[in-house]
């Protein structure tokens, strides 16, 4: 039985990986400063006694004792990051100090939450873990991508200079329960405007592609890494690639109902292929997705009209 | 006449900007940790009643009252980047963010020294400043590259957000009087070797390129690009290019001597060609480097060749 911090733990990867780990028996630390994450996601667990719920910013030092630090405190969505751009990057980075000087002190092992955006609009497909990325450093997605990428390099500058035990996930696109409805992204996008009977709405032509992992697919990830040995990145993505264009489609049909499929106007550096090469996670980790787009999305699209019958 | 703040101005590019501007007629305060400059760089200045010196580590905070500041502070050598790669990327992150805080407190332009290793090993010849640049996040030189790229993000995110008003200097690889004897690179490396009557070591095969600036050219494009409404990155450095085994043996030939020139191990990530394309600072600023190859390395010989006879 291990004590774990998790940074991020209020928001929507963070519960479930609370679940998992209070599950298994573990001692649970949320720290979060509920800017994107919220108290009902890890509501079920309030008052255990495994489990501690902190208000903290983790671009402030924070002074406690545990054995393992699951870091995923940094808004995850494009409209979230881009919020305060400034903010996005304190977090990603004296955030990511604080936790790798409270790792270095208490000599806890710490998992990152990486992102495949370290890899931009990739000029490789699929993206392994050795592509270096391409990147705009001043562009509007910057903030994080860059956030994220000099996290990561924080991570082996500590691991190599102070021998705190890093583990790096590049986690691709995530879907499930708990997610944030209004978080402008594609999957809570569609299935909302298809719930709603309103226009789907396709950024540009459609033909960009993206990954979709459920969540208990990336939990499992999660955990099989920090458990391993293995200390470079590792993408934990779902490889089975969709165009956005397919993918509204797929929405559509199993939300029913009459909305229509519409091209509007493109995104800004829009990354236009993205497909995770899972090999390292499958020969160090063990680990590959199990959970079908179909089932996933099922679930999904039910949390969903739990909520806005909730929210009527 | 105004109040300069300069980061890092005891060091080695510093210390050029303090004495122009100096000579200019405005105050000019240096803060610096000393890490990798020197009083003896701007003693000249000690007592000036224009000129003030601060011990201080840009880390933290810093509160004082300024019109301008050019951001150096950062060690800019490989083995002084590599020497504590947590620190380099630290004084890149926080550092930056107090210098961006500071100015949008006191609502000063700010000059973020940054550098051609945001290009990586590119893959576009010459690199113009839209290219995305190519680095290895986990790699040896990324507390540099990476730290660099992230405080570009930080300077457009507080010029976006709060209106700060930043400019960013691309600076080639510079060299000139007062560099460091042992940092490590190759025009002190070089230089000394040929003196020393020692052996040349050129890195690999020394087909690989870099593009070499005298000091007096950088700091007048600095003074330049401050002083101009242009607020993209702008590339400041010598298009003329080299590749690194020509330019041993110029060398040799420019000192005199026995040497011979060797090669050995190649290193790690060493990007393999390096010039700037600097139409932007052309056109924006009116500017291009004045002073010839041949003459600049006279004047950095003669330089290094005192230091040599104090130090005897
Ligand atoms: N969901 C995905 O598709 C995806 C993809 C790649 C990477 N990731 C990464 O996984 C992690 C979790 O993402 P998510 O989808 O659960 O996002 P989320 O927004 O639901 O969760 C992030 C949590 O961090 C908290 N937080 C943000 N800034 C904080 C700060 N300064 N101090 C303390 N807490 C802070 C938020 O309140 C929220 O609870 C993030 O690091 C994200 O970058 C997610
Ligand atoms: N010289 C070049 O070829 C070159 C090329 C590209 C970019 N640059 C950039 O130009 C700037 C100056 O470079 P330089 O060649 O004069 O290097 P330098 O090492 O001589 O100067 C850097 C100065 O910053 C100071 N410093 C370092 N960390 C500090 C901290 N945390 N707080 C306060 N002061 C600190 C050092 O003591 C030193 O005086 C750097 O930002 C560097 O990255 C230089
Ligand atoms: O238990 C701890 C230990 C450190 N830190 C923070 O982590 C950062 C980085 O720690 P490190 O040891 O690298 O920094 P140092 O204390 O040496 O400046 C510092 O700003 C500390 O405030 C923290 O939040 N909790
Ligand atoms: O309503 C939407 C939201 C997103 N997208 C597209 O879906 C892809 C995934 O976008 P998302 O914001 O979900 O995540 P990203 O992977 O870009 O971070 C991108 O190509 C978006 O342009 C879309 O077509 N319609
Ligand atoms: O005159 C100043 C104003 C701010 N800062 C520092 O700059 C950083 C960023 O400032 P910002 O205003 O973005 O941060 P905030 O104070 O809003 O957290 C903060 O950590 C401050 O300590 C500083 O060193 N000098
Ligand atoms: O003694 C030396 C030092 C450097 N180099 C090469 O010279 C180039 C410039 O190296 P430097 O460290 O000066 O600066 P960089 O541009 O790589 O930051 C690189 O290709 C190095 O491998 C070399 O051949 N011999």
């Amino acid at each position: 039985r291990k004590r774990i911090l998790i940074t991020g733990g209020a928001g929507f990867v963070g519960s479930h990986l609370v679940d998992d780990l209070m599950i298994q028996g573990h001692e649970v630390i949320v720290v979060d400063n509920f800017f994107t994450g919220r108290k009902r996601n890890v509501a079920h667990w309030l008052g255990h006694e495994n489990f501690e719920l902190i208000h903290h910013d983790i671009v402030n030092p924070l002074f406690i004792e545990i054995d393992e630090i699951y870091h995923l405190a940094s808004p995850a969505s494009p409209p979230h990051y881009m919020y305060n751009p400034v903010k996005t990057i304190k977090t990603n980075t004296m955030g990511t100090i604080n936790v790798l000087g409270l790792a270095k002190r208490v000599m806890a092992k710490v998992l990152i939450a990486s992102t495949s955006e370290v890899y931009g609009d990739p000029t490789v497909h699929p993206q392994p873990e050795t592509y270096w990325g391409h990147v705009n450093p001043i562009g509007p997605r910057a903030c994080y991508d860059e956030g994220k990428r000099v996290s990561e390099t924080l991570s082996y500058a500590y691991a190599k200079q102070e021998k705190v035990q890093v583990r790096v996930a590049r986690i691709f696109n995530t879907y499930g329960p708990r997610m944030h409805m209004n978080d402008g992204r594609v999957v809570s996008n569609f299935i909302l405007q298809a719930l709603r009977n309103e226009t789907i709405t396709v950024y540009g032509n459609g033909r960009q592609t993206r990954s979709f992992q459920y969540v208990s697919d990336l939990v499992d990830g999660m955990i099989a890494l920090m458990a391993s040995n293995y200390t470079q990145p590792v993408n934990l993505g779902n490889p089975v690639e969709q165009s956005i264009e397919d993918f509204a489609q797929i929405i559509k049909q199993l939300v029913g109902g009459p909305s229509m499929i519409k091209q509007t106007k493109a995104v800004e550096d829009d990354p236009q292929r993205r497909k995770p090469d899972i090999t390292r996670a499958r020969h160090y980790l063990k680990w590959e997705p199990k959970v079908p787009l179909e089932k996933g999305l099922r679930q999904t699209i039910s949390y969903f009209r739990n909520e806005l019958a909730r929210s009527d």
